[in-house]
């Protein structure tokens, strides 16, 4: 049984929390956090112990250290975690400081623990059913790929202005996406993007709408269009075009009720609402294969290279949007 | 190139006269009809003549005639033109009276000219689709078939008033197309009905809605439910259930937009109003059926018989509901 | 904290073991099975106790009993734990016997403790969304309601042979399901069927195929399809159709994944396996909702009338079957 | 009645002559084609005559010219027209040229005759229906547009060689679609595409799979992607984003039928095949426009001007494709 420091008690903290508890090879050992209040609510309800961050991640009994913190602390206790041996888990991002990044990956590659890095989107079974599929050759060799990612509504103004902007914030869950799917490393970034939704995101000189082009050494092309609100719940749909034939991942409705009437058509339901509805299951399978290679002494799916790559394409889309020109990246060197 | 005379100038017998028409083997001869206008307004638009029924029935020239007048003309104009040597098009039913039907099949079939009834359905490419995947053998042998027949709302009070009731008016079709994709006669027929619609349908003793169950020998069932008003368009859709699997003929959209928001969900668009815009396509396929029989020797597709059994299950259906009991029927006596 | 004994350890048995400790209201106490293995491997995955039934009902920690064991036996310990004061939920059905359901359903009334039959359709979140927009007069009043429930293939044939025939095992679901949508008792009962499946099936005398309709005093018509096998997974869709239009429920897909290729058009995912798969949130919604009664002092929202109905419905179907005529019930004397 | 003199025998020209014939205004009052055979076969069908194009431009009797002839002739023939002072229905594109288009345009807006471009796209019911919610303000403001626009296979290697490259032949129509939904012309143009499926266009330089972006000055973004063999059928679906909400054109399916089973999941049909079944309608419906813009003394519903345009949205792909950078456009300059 695998004893879990979980490192924070918001909102994906209390997600992993029931996953940690659910799986039957882990338990919650600790909960930190900084409001000791919510550390001890979280804590109760699964029957673990409030610890600092420090003691945690000290504690010799603790085998995993889970860093759902606020951003600017992940690559801190990461680090910390790693040196102090633990196997580690780490919502993404690493850090929105590229070369914070780079050192912080160079140092946990360094002392070989595990690291995994959290791309949830990977595990949801829609898309890893997409990627079963690719890899498996059904459609052939992959031509074009198109991501459709498109928030419910604008997060407050207090997040969007700390979040590093649109590319690093959310598309970079997208260049995650585009790198599983594709199969082979984009060679270049091309973005065009507009403030249309938020008065506070144009203010501060973001965008909130975009379509992003990446193009691979063999001439893949993948194509990735965001918005900070869609009008109409979670947007989170894929398609794949490969020499055979299409593939598409639609997304899930909230039930599968569809009402028929003279006025309003055949009214099917909305997509589920937003990633805690979408990608709950998402979140269960991802815990479940950090597991799995942890027990089974293998590579973690998610890495921290995996980290590393997302965020180096979000900062060639914002040096692509500034200069208006196609921006060359080498994610393998 | 078949000279067809048109007895009828009403909504169905205009659809006819376009595809006349546009088929490149026949040509529209004459029209005919108790309205002197409606006949006069139609032959202009095509360039025919107007004469009346019997005259176009008797002149040598004419050598198809198109039975489109009211239900209750249609076997004694269908017997004129039979006598005289030409071949037939009727529209359903031959008559509401089973002994007239009886009869009046008895004698076409003695004269031995071509007599097409119009089962226009069959012939619709979807209904048509589904019929050649099941002789086709596509889901094995054919175990459960359900109809789903609901018109947008109920025809006028005097329409339904002479309609012949429900299971004559309009169960009809979907006797006749319960025994095109069955492939088999039933044996049974089973109706249960209420007057849920129409207060005119109820005062009259009719019905409005009705589930009737049709089995055959080996077993098969198939299920018809009709209403005369579906509160959203015209509902026709039909599913085959077979032992290794299943086929689906869902309705056509009126276009493919699909409109998603916040407040209604995920709204495409209703079927096609009724059946001139379901069945558009269906009523020219039909006309090309017929000439290509005529043309090759052939039997039609849709002959007296179909006429005739399809009015003796809708006559078992009656029975059926007056005695609350399963009727058989022997179609192939 | 509600302490429950669950008596039985199979594949439900599990499922209710699952939720039973889920849930942060109830606690697993003790296992019950004739397979002391089964039991204790159950008990030891939740860190309950194995106790004998006897054992159980009669221990004084137990709040709840649940009655998770083959069907001969549901009665009996339902009375037991009755008659030691339990709250009490029962897997259906109470028996196949319609005379010992009676009494034992009067019993379970007069003692007055809480007991709730395991119709867990109900709460499935499509079917429990259908029946929120129908009492919510999203299409006016019901006119025709239908349901489809076909299995992806024939159990076991020792299952078979025991279950009490397709209606009372089968259709019983079904039954409950068109009363829980209808709101409305029906009144008469009609059915058709054949035994086209399975050779065991139709040598017993028995049906696997079968399409029974109801009709209430109103005039409403419920129409139920079963099959033993529908060669595609597990079908269990629901159209609802009233005045002011139609709700469907469709099944839900495995995963949302479309694949277009030249060869086999759009194949889009078959429905979910079977019940353990479809029925999943519905299991677990269902003891949320029996939990919920037991805690307010509510009714629990599928009762021992319940069960007994839709046996009464089921007898009255195979009556129909025999006599291939319409039989009338009450319901509610 | 108008007379139309169709220059061009062709499998366009036939699907011309076919609405010009159907129609109650116009009638097919010659044909002209390089092939005699051809022209005579057309005209025959139809009881036209064959004139050569110089004696039908120059007939007094004729009101039309339609120019439905190679792409190399239509921007001369329809000069000689309108210079005869015919009205002009040319398909697209006026000429591979800029300088020649722009020559041309000029001198047929100095003339003042009608001059319709063949952009048949914008009548399809499904796209047209898009457009009157977008204008009718269904989704308030237009954000993101995507199109799908990818052919079921090449075209034979001798067309694309003298096609004029992808950008000028088959993103052309989607240039024209962008500029129809949007509602603003685009102010800038990028472009990324790819050689992957024709070894032909490759070789030729020219490009076969391709995503443009474009922007208009308010900020909205419109994005096209392109291949030219989709592996299934032919995919012309569009997605418009807007503040309100998100509008989808599904492709037309062949048949509503849908089959379900163990093996293959539910296969509904493949989008309807080529641009002869797709556009079947919409070449209808832009034929009748047409005549009405002429009867009406209406200016036509896609000019010159949109003719042009197109075009100058391709050149500037073109630059942006070899240039790496996004490139300025002036359309109303």
């Amino acid at each position: 049984m695998l004893k879990v420091a979980l490192l924070g008690a918001g909102r994906i903290a209390q997600v992993h929390a029931r996953h940690i508890h659910d799986h039957p090879d882990t338990t919650l050992y600790s909960v930190s956090d900084i409001y000791a209040e919510a550390a001890s609510t979280l804590a109760e309800k699964y029957a673990a112990r409030v610890l600092s961050a420090d003691e945690a991640i000290a504690d010799p009994q603790v085998d995993v250290v889970l860093v759902a913190t606020s951003t600017d602390t992940h690559a801190g206790f990461s680090l910390q975690a790693a040196r102090a041996g633990k196997a580690i888990f780490c919502e993404k991002p690493i850090d929105l400081n590229i070369e914070r990044v780079k050192s912080c990956v160079a140092e946990i590659k360094a002392l070989g623990v595990p690291f995994m890095i959290g791309f949830n989107r990977r595990f949801d079974p829609n898309h890893a059913h997409l990627n079963r599929a690719l890899r498996g050759g059904e459609i052939g060799e992959l031509e074009h790929l198109q991501i459709c990612s498109r928030d419910p509504s604008p997060l407050p103004d207090d997040y969007l202005l700390v979040s590093g902007g649109m590319f690093r914030d959310m598309t970079i869950h997208d260049f995650d996406m585009a790198r599983f799917q594709l199969g082979e490393e984009p060679v270049s970034v091309s973005a065009i993007a507009s403030a249309l939704v938020s008065p506070t995101v144009k203010a501060a000189g973001d965008v909130d709408t975009a379509v992003i082009t990446l193009q691979t050494a063999s001439g893949k092309i993948a194509v990735i269009n965001n918005s900070r609100r869609s009008g109409y719940g979670y947007d989170q749909r894929i398609e794949a075009h490969g020499q055979k034939g299409c593939l598409y991942v639609h997304n899930v409705p909230t039930t599968t009720l569809v009402k028929v009437t003279e006025e309003f058509g055949a009214q099917a339901q909305k997509p589920l609402h937003f990633f805690l509805e979408r990608y709950q299951e998402a979140f269960s399978e991802q815990w479940k294969a950090f597991v799995a290679a942890l027990k089974d002494n293998r590579p973690v799916p998610t890495n921290a290279d995996d980290g590393l790559r997302a965020l180096l394409l979000a900062e060639a889309a914002i040096e692509s949007f500034k200069t208006q020109k196609v921006v060359s990246v080498n994610l393998e060197e």
